[in-house]
């Protein structure tokens, strides 16, 4: 089965609004084994629409449109699909009262073009929406189906999953099911890695690439769920025969999700002490529902004297090694710990530019460290790609990175250790820093 | 003229990718004067491809393409669209000293396919690519234009600004100049209030929203930088006329920059306490270069003996009002800001979801205050739309706002007032609650 995504607005042509629906609709038509051939993006302009319409109806068993149901003369998507698919358009009365409805409940009234949006195909289908006032049409002509949904991507998605899909599966007479696996490292080397399970025909298996980890997304078409379930997890297999413990957790939106999770089923909690990242790493710990059972003192100390007030940070160490370094980013660490009382402790100090730097110490440099137990781990990360922000969410991931493994109860692969004890013996933070200058 | 944007590439009909390349150019096209007629994305297969540019050549004077100058079989751009173009490709000596060269700088030899990539134009011209190995082409027929450009953004932006860019406004004999304005409020409204002033053919003006706020870019054309200039700062007195103050700065990327901007020049420092917010304004300032001239405490106290041992919150007050109310809000500042000796501090406490609220405190709901002089402000929000990262980004706007409204020295409107001293009256914390719990 093959299809086009074609959206409707001309906002869309003026680069007012970014088109995120093409890509949604364009994974998901995927998932269902449907191949999308184009992705078109026309204005509300009638015989530019009904032209395209027809050459696209000639090219493709589907045409899925969003955008252009709504009540102004500019919407014109219905009526000008409906002539293409040899169908027209009636009143529906029962459409009209959800619409006088809801603008009551909203205090306004409603105009005449509003009319407009209760009319639905006469020999096609009306898709309900449960999420606003305009409703989505089916149109179908010698085994050629059109479908219209809403631009607004909050409704276009909610009556793409709740009508849309499961007419499809139907007519596919199977079911999907699908398996996320997140997984920890530089993208470009996991795409690499994982090359040739990419191009498999079912289950299909994509990689989206995201800051310090990717996404891999495993899904499987099969008569029953279970049978997709089964079919997801024997192909996930072949990733983590590849990718082993870098996979670090399945169908969570991201590594603040594991980390919170892992904390509370093992009933520790964590601090952050935050210099370079500012509050990025509390930000996305709190982000999470139920952070508040793991999480309570984030410490963002952006000057030297905030970090020794609040932290207990040496000045004469910040003095001798720099406030970038891993003396400074250890005791950080050990006195987020002490300030809040919390199990763990996760510790940035850095350079994420654009001014500052020199040969020792360049933008880029950023100085990680986790307190647990009797123990400090101090890692040193350079990031080359010198933009502030980039720097600034690499060095907040790696710190959740780290934050999991310590939350594992995992010795952290290539940090050094310090004794908790020893963070503030001169010969120790010598050591410390000698290891990690280098 | 007009103008189709032609993103080649499978990637973007699998949904692999988010296809921002035509968003941007569909912007730049607008400020050109050029009319985008379509935007449409297709896959790298050799038929497809000539029949679409064949027949979108009829139709526009201009064809942009992105993607799909690699150096794969697959990408077959550059000789599909030269062959529409009545054009042919020639080896380019000098294009394939500069590719061996990047591969011998990065340690990796080329393969016979990175040839592919030093083909150049005969007759129409190559485009230089200052930030990658592909260079781009331009061909021309019958004054018909088609230019091509890399898929990856960062260097198809480059490009485009470097070298497309120039050409398109040499040809139209003139120059471009942009202003962009950033207003306060809800974005709604002030498109409706401006709603005149986004139709005009030169300056163009268009409107983006953004989480409590929006932004109007207005471009003029014009023959010289100077008028241009002109051009757009009498416009821009049009939108001034219609929003008043609301317009609170120009060319920042965000209201943190200005925030910023505006405490340093005024020597002022700022401090933050975040609870559900949770860190997220102290990342918003931290992520301005030179925040650390303004900035150097924030605290996240997410648990209520946080709240208590960092910012020395009354726990009866806790205990009295709730963890969300006006009274908490003004303790939170006001410890903010004695904790860490700054000038002005502000603090939010609020219910993001999606467990917790009830009638009073439903969720959504959310205590914002900002501590200067003698004065505590308090303002209280309901955000309606149940979405734990959206009540958590318009809570944090709104604290910047109040944050700028402190720093510009202005009463903030809407605000509840009460002393500094009387933070800790309980009469003057019940009226406090009184007036906001309503």
């Amino acid at each position: 089965m093959t299809a086009e995504i074609i959206s409707v607005g001309t906002e869309l042509l003026l680069g007012n609004i970014l088109n995120t629906n093409a890509q949604f609709l364009s994974q998901e038509l995927a998932a269902l084994g449907i191949t999308v051939q184009r992705q078109s993006t026309i204005g509300d302009n009638h015989d530019r629409l009904a032209e395209w319409v027809e050459a696209a109806k000639a090219r493709a068993d589907l045409l899925v449109f969003t955008g252009g149901l709504g009540p102004t003369a500019d919407d014109l998507t219905k009526e000008t699909v409906a002539a293409c698919y040899g169908d027209s358009l009636t009143f529906d009365p029962e459409e009209w009262e959800k619409i006088t409805s809801f603008f009551a409940r909203m205090g306004r009234q409603t105009t005449p073009n509003n009319r407009k949006q209760a009319m639905v195909p006469v020999h096609g289908q009306k898709i309900p929406n449960a999420h606003g006032t305009a409703p989505g049409a089916w149109f179908e002509q010698e085994g050629r189906c059109a479908v219209l949904m809403p631009g607004v991507p909050a409704e276009m998605k909610a009556m793409w999953a709740e009508q849309v899909r499961p007419r499809l599966l139907a007519r596919q007479n199977c079911t999907l099911h699908s398996l996320t696996l997140r997984v920890l490292g530089g993208e470009s080397d996991i795409e690499y890695r994982v090359r040739g399970l990419l191009k498999n025909e079912n289950p299909t298996a994509a990689i989206y690439c995201k800051t310090g980890e990717s996404e891999i997304r495993i899904t499987a078409r099969a008569a029953s769920d279970q049978d997709g379930a089964q079919m997801c997890r024997a192909y996930a297999k072949k990733f983590y025969d590849l990718l082993g413990d870098a996979v670090y957790d399945e169908d969570v939106p991201g590594l603040a999700h594991t980390v919170v999770h892992t904390l509370a089923a093992r009933g520790l909690t964590l601090s952050t002490a935050e210099s370079c990242t500012g509050g990025m790493i509390a930000q996305q710990l709190t982000g999470v529902p139920g952070a508040s059972d793991v999480f309570g003192y984030g410490f963002v100390t952006y000057w030297e004297q905030a970090k020794a007030r609040l932290l207990g940070v040496n000045p004469a160490v910040i003095e001798r090694y720099n406030v970038v370094s891993g003396p400074v980013a250890a005791q950080m660490a050990r006195g987020a710990r002490a300030a809040s009382g919390s199990d763990l402790a996760v510790a940035v100090t850095g350079l994420a530019g654009p001014g500052g730097g020199d040969a020792v110490r360049p933008v880029g440099t950023v100085y990680i460290a986790g307190a647990a137990g009797t123990s400090v781990f101090v890692e040193k990360f350079h990031y080359v790609r010198p933009d502030r922000e980039n720097t600034r969410a690499r060095a907040a991931h790696a710190a959740l990175e780290l934050a999991l493994r310590l939350a594992q109860g995992k010795a952290p692969a290539g940090c050094y250790r310090i004794d908790a004890a020893a963070c503030s013996d001169p010969a120790a933070l010598a050591a410390l820093d000698g290891a990690l200058i280098l």
